[in-house]
């Protein structure tokens, strides 16, 4: 970033030019609020119920906790929202909820429960370029066991992922969890040779594209390198064919069951220690996952599962929303991952110096939100009732009768805007009101109330042809007694939900 | 703040030194979480119940739109966090939730409902001074009606206000919402001639401390001034003794009643146009806290509040809370305000150039939450029922019976840490687990489970005095055919609730 800071004189910010949020962050509405505070409260009721407890931690890390180099610049951090506190240190807004975990594990080690298992969930940041669908805040949900050694809390993380999957909405077959182990990944990188940090990254890069190239996308990937439709080329990862072929071998090991694609990655990666020590360790989450009574199709061995953080050290594991939906526009979308995890052992190790096995996993809750959201099982919400006041001299009787709607436990309220009737009848349909109820003189005089079931009334109003009818019809509408009106209003917001 | 950037060299953070989370951003643990988000659920329940829809807007805004002078400097907007975007705009986080909202309203005003009446929850950053108590991340709740010109919109965040404070645990003189108007203020600076700005703030910040100084101490800083016991002077606002006996008679109108008040400030206040439109704002808010059935006991009008913040146009209320509480080490805490609003009809104004009558109110969610966790009345909540693992080979058997009791609802997780019995059992204690359920090949082979009470446990064992005693009766430990189990289990759970 350049260090000048342009403050063009000529175009001043004035008035509405001012009245829009940053880039890559999204006013959200009612909606899709509902939409992910139901999500976090299905995903964090799972985790609580597996035994997790609730930690937040703060907004901002020093940037230096954060675990990345910190060079004498003007901005560390690339990717992060960094800003110098007034001691002149460098503080950062989190950009995922594992890193401040370490840090608070390390910081509290000697008074914590071991292993500590704590979940969270709260937004993230990234200083990235949004785009459709990219922001640069969004919500996760994590849970991390911290001190945990053996491959089955690896495999506990696995089985709550699938079953936060199922919480969250999608049902058989909708849904896997992937499965793999870095130390196969190693096993494979070693046994073709690749030796220097590039050419692992290459070949893990290509094998995580092979859903979308398929296998002679992949395999000039991990080659000379592959031309695309376009014309661009990639430069490939240098293997020889025989190399490429072991890497093909292993990546597409995966097979029906557990058990099965087991047996093919055996014979796929070779008898060497590294090697021995992975297939022990899916063996043993296998066992696991049996143990915890996790439905064979919900989680899958898959050795093309990759995982982009260099902090992995084992086990790494990925969430994928399989069943495709319809977005607003009517197009077909698989929204794919929704999250993702592993083992990290090295991380807490950066503060204490002593290793501490850690595993976890984290659930885009924007995303998740976003896929049930569009499929439909979110619906659209009702708002409250509208009481419109026809008495422009004071409003005390309008109020008087929300509060006794409200008193009876109905969402209701009193129209607060200036006088006049269209706005007020205009108001209480863009809020998708259930039921709108009329007070004015001459209904308290009657001791009524004038009662509009607005869905009832739209619906008859679509029949009627002129204005002169529908002034006459007053479609939806009906007068009621004061101490019916409870009952009536009750009946057809209940109706409407 | 000054542009240099220093790292000395000589002191690089390594190890446990970057262990620490930055000052004024606390961590939070599971007790004040749940505190928390219990009194956001509490308190949106109300906003929702009376008609206000949920609005989330992102964490950062362009600094320009939260409405500061913009300095070409190098941190703008003392007092919150900014930095600069990579398209060299500033972009700062909210330092409350009125500024997002006057923002929003600005750039949707066409489409949206009016009045739009929205809620929002969340945090908040403050880039100031922390110290005990005094945070630089904090909650907020906000409910607004953005559109609504009559005081009966007023009336209602009042009346909202003093629900939030039941529903939030305050009974009866446990809290109350003070009212007062800035045309009443006005009124009464205008009738002492004060017309610069300097000597209204000097007379507000009097009125202010009312409740601190008592009357001989305002009217000391409405006259010359005031010596304090340290020896400190602070200059006065210069009143001749006339004008302070005006103003002392308008700030200590405060009443039994809101009707006693009114007519005790309509002798206080004069005759000016100002005066009458404040004693009638007051007046149709008093007719409308009737309408809400809002207790007597629950608001009062006291002429002496005067809120902060400069973009008050008319009515002002803060929440207080009365009871006093004892804090962690016994002493008397009284917590005070726990929450304001007021009218601010110029805030969207800023962006649009049209103005909107605006009204709102705010609860400081970290404060209410802190006044009722020390109080007591949020409990210690029980950990997870945890089932020990026997088996130093295979962890199954024990993830099978943590599953068992999860399936059948109980909050249930296996042991994941190392092997060995006394760090399982000082896990367990830890955790505050009301259960553990002890699990190896022995039982296995058995069908049975060895199930510890652990706070009859601890209780039996405060009568034993020697370790062999102890190991012989194992105080609250007894074994269960597995198909009891579940039954004996959610008995202990449910005991200990």
């Amino acid at each position: 970033m350049s260090k000048k800071k342009k403050q063009d004189p000529d175009a001043p910010k004035t008035g509405k030019d001012l009245a829009r949020s940053p880039r890559g962050f999204p006013d959200r509405r009612e909606g899709l609020i509902h939409a992910q505070a139901e999500m976090i409260d299905r995903v964090t009721s799972v985790y609580r119920r597996w035994g997790f407890e609730a930690l937040d931690t703060g907004a901002f890390e020093y940037a230096d906790a954060l675990g990345k180099f910190l060079p004498d610049d003007d901005r560390p951090n690339a990717g992060v929202f960094s800003l110098q506190d007034d001691d002149e240190q460098w503080i950062s807004l989190r950009y995922d909820l594992t890193a401040p975990l370490a840090r608070f594990a390390a910081e509290n080690w000697q008074t914590l429960p071991k292993p500590f298992r704590r979940y969270a969930s709260g937004p993230v940041w990234r200083n990235e370029k949004p785009g459709p669908g990219r922001f640069r805040e969004f919500l996760q949900c994590d849970a991390d066991t911290v001190g945990a050694p053996g491959p089955h809390a690896d495999a506990e993380m696995i089985a709550m992922a699938a079953e936060a999957m199922r919480a969250a909405g999608a049902g058989d077959s909708e849904f896997v969890v992937r499965v793999n182990t870095r130390r196969l990944l190693n096993a494979v990188l070693s046994g073709v040779g690749a030796s220097d940090a590039g050419t692992h990254l290459t070949i893990l890069r290509a094998l995580d594209k092979m859903d979308r190239l398929g296998e002679s996308g992949v395999a000039d990937l991990l080659g000379k390198g592959r031309m695309d439709d376009s014309g661009d080329f990639t430069k490939g990862a240098g293997l020889d064919p025989e190399q490429v072929k072991r890497v093909l071998a292993f990546a597409q090991a995966g097979r029906e069951t557990r058990g099965e694609t087991l047996e093919a990655l055996g014979q796929a990666v070779g008898t060497g220690e590294e090697a021995q020590a992975g297939l022990d360790e899916l063996t043993a989450i296998a066992r696991a996952l049996e143990a915890f009574g996790c439905p064979e199709g919900d989680v899958a061995f898959d050795p093309s599962v990759v995982r982009g953080l260099e902090y992995y050290t084992g086990p790494v594991f990925e969430a994928e929303l399989l069943r495709e939906t319809l977005d607003e526009d009517g197009n077909t979308v698989r929204i794919g991952s929704v999250g993702g995890g592993g083992r990290y052992d090295d991380l807490v190790a950066r503060f204490t110096g002593e290793k501490v096995p850690a595993t976890g996993f984290s659930v885009g809750i924007s995303r998740l939100a976003t896929a049930f959201a569009i499929s439909g099982n979110i619906d659209a919400l009702n708002g409250p009732v509208v009481v419109l006041n026809l008495n422009r001299e004071d409003p005390s009787d309008a109020l008087r009768v929300a509060t006794e709607l409200r008193n009876a436990g109905i969402r209701a309220e009193a129209y607060m805007g200036g006088s006049g009737m269209r706005p007020q009848m205009k108001y209480a349909d863009r809020r998708g009101a259930p039921v709108a109820v009329m007070v004015g003189e001459d209904e308290i005089a009657k001791g009524v109330v004038t009662i509009k079931d607005l869905k009832e009334g739209a619906k008859q109003a679509a029949a009627i042809k002129s204005n002169a009818e529908y002034r006459e019809a007053r479609p939806g509408q009906f007068e009621a007694p004061r101490s019916e009106m409870i009952a009536r209003v009750r009946e057809i917001v209940e109706a409407a939900e």
